[in-house]
């Protein structure tokens, strides 16, 4: 069942230590096929380097297990809250990559002082409160808090992102992290200018409809 | 004599390089089988890319040599005087992981202002006092200070962290690492706030009780 | 078409993420023959493991595409501007790479405080202003504030640098970046002194006449 | 000539690309045989990945090439100056690595703050005056400065370490980086305590005595 869509939440699972976004077995990836009413997501606490895309779990959006012989990720009530909201939504990542979750502990947005900001997340990469991890409350979190982004931190914890598919969410993820790292190194010798919005819109019309091929 | 617990230690002394957790010869993991009164630990100052299985060295839990032709790590006696304290301990790790020797630099505690700590720690990353290296000291003051926690930090030293197995205790290590670098980075720009003992309880059990397979 | 020159550009690129200067598809390098009117750059947005020589785009000086079925990087027009100002550039390069990039959110150069930036940029590093993204704003600001370093920063954007080919803008684009870490490193903890301008040529001049083979 | 001695040099000169000691053909190992009068250097800007062990240049003490088509070290003359003075020095190397150099650029000793300085340099890395970059200054600097250490900092300049072998100073340089990037983390979080100078001198003279095989 989803075999295809199973290998590729395989790859973008073991894509997020490749790109150095988690430690030992934290984080997950999930995605769906667009209109389709099953979710494929990572096993709980599974190692990366242990599993294959036979391990992936596939669960229906009200989080009943149509087949896998493992537990899902714990995050599983979450991220089925945020497929159910967008239908737009076919990817989700979960990180607790270093340098984003540092805004994440101090509850602040990571504001768009970089054109690259603007490119991808289209203004400040936004934060939403602290909620307990296990139910659907950090689903509900993102989805009130995330606007047009495509990625948002949670205080006290780490940073989410969603897409279109599971590789664009990743991407966001990796790019969530990389802009959190320069706007960090600033922010510790100064307070960089954010870009008038004019700028950030843009640029960030230019980068949907121009870049790419 | 216990060819499966040295190949075990072997794999996590080796995976302190690949986690980047330690310098050259520096840090050591050593194990234990739950009720063995027999320790399996690094030789002393071996380089990592040098080292197999073989080398292990096999001690009593009085420091005895037992078998192998290497000299015991130099922190032989710390380790052991944990082992006999603690029964419930059959791992132990030792590093001077960058980020985490920086708090145990300012002998300072790593406070438990994310949701990874509370899962992982169930409360702040202790600190325990400077003691010389050589003796039985520094297993003294992991056991007086370590409290309910997996890891601890030492002043002016580094890292020790224990576990039911020597992957255990890799796995903290790691953990204390991360955690570490992700509290520095919020503390060069502000001061995150700590998570509520109810929330940190609540994820801690959680996390013990249902994440993994 | 220039197959020599696309295979140099083609190594030049995926150099960039060799050396940890870009994330996923940002970043780009060029580069043309001493006198030749055609330039080789890279393709918009393209994932640099997908890429291969034969993926570069031959453009003339005005934009046209010669050669190759990928839309060319949106920061051609840039390039392209530099070319036709500098006869002595043929190879150009483009990262957000962290360090640089978190003095061009602040707008600061890079003070020559280091021997080895003295040997390779000659002083300071400099900063232009915030340009948008898309036409050649960017290739008027290099060539307005670049005077004779290898390499600027661009106001809330990142780092170009140019040479006589791509390997030696890609040799400076990994400078810059080092060049930045250690400053950075530095200011955080407090104000290096910048080297006199008689120590900064003696190095320059004998860096770039006794150094190398 | 020296086939074994320039196969050691060799390999410790690529030991520093994969210890991220240095960027592109920055830094530089050498060696000698205890007693000898001639010294292994690498070759001038040369790229690590291009090297072999034949490229090695074999000067005299005065700086004459004795063996070898390439052009020694810009920095050979001070090379020589310290193995002219010290003949306990039989290996050196010299970096630009980040955290270390920043200390250097702050023209400040790292502070023996943790048990692993104590251990490895007895004291406070020392640091040394700027001096220009081509003749024997560097290393009258170095010999003037070092003290009982085995490495020491060049202000505004970078790194330095001295050795009975390539692969001892090597280490230090490793170690230098590793105490530096630590220490670096907690001062700008706080200032660490000093360790006593009896409990650095136990230290140093257990870690000498004791440590290794």
């Amino acid at each position: 069942m989803l075999d295809e869509m199973k290998k590729r939440v395989y790859e973008m699972n073991v894509e997020l230590p490749r790109q150095g976004l988690v430690a030992m077995t934290s984080g997950n990836v999930s995605g769906r096929r667009p209109g389709d009413d099953r979710v494929v997501i990572k096993p709980s606490g599974m190692p990366y380097e242990e599993m294959g895309p036979e391990d992936m779990v596939v669960v229906d959006l009200q989080g009943e297990v149509l087949e896998g012989d493992k537990k899902p990720s714990s995050d599983t009530a979450s991220h089925l809250y945020v497929y159910r909201q967008r239908q737009d939504v076919n990817g989700m990542v979960h990180t607790h990559s270093n340098y984003a979750t540092s805004f994440a502990a101090l509850g602040e947005p990571i504001p768009a002082c970089l054109t690259q900001i603007a490119d991808e997340f289209g203004g400040d990469i936004p934060v939403g409160p602290f909620v307990p991890i296990g139910e659907e409350d950090i689903g509900q979190a993102i989805v009130e808090n995330i606007g047009d982004s495509p990625g948002i931190l949670l205080k006290n914890h780490g940073v989410f992102t969603v897409g279109e598919s599971p590789e664009a969410a990743l991407k966001s993820a990796v790019m969530v992290e990389d802009a959190a790292r320069t706007v960090h190194l600033a922010q510790t010798r100064g307070e960089p200018d954010r870009l008038p919005d004019e700028a950030i819109e843009r640029a960030h019309r230019r980068y949907q409809e121009d870049y790419g091929q």
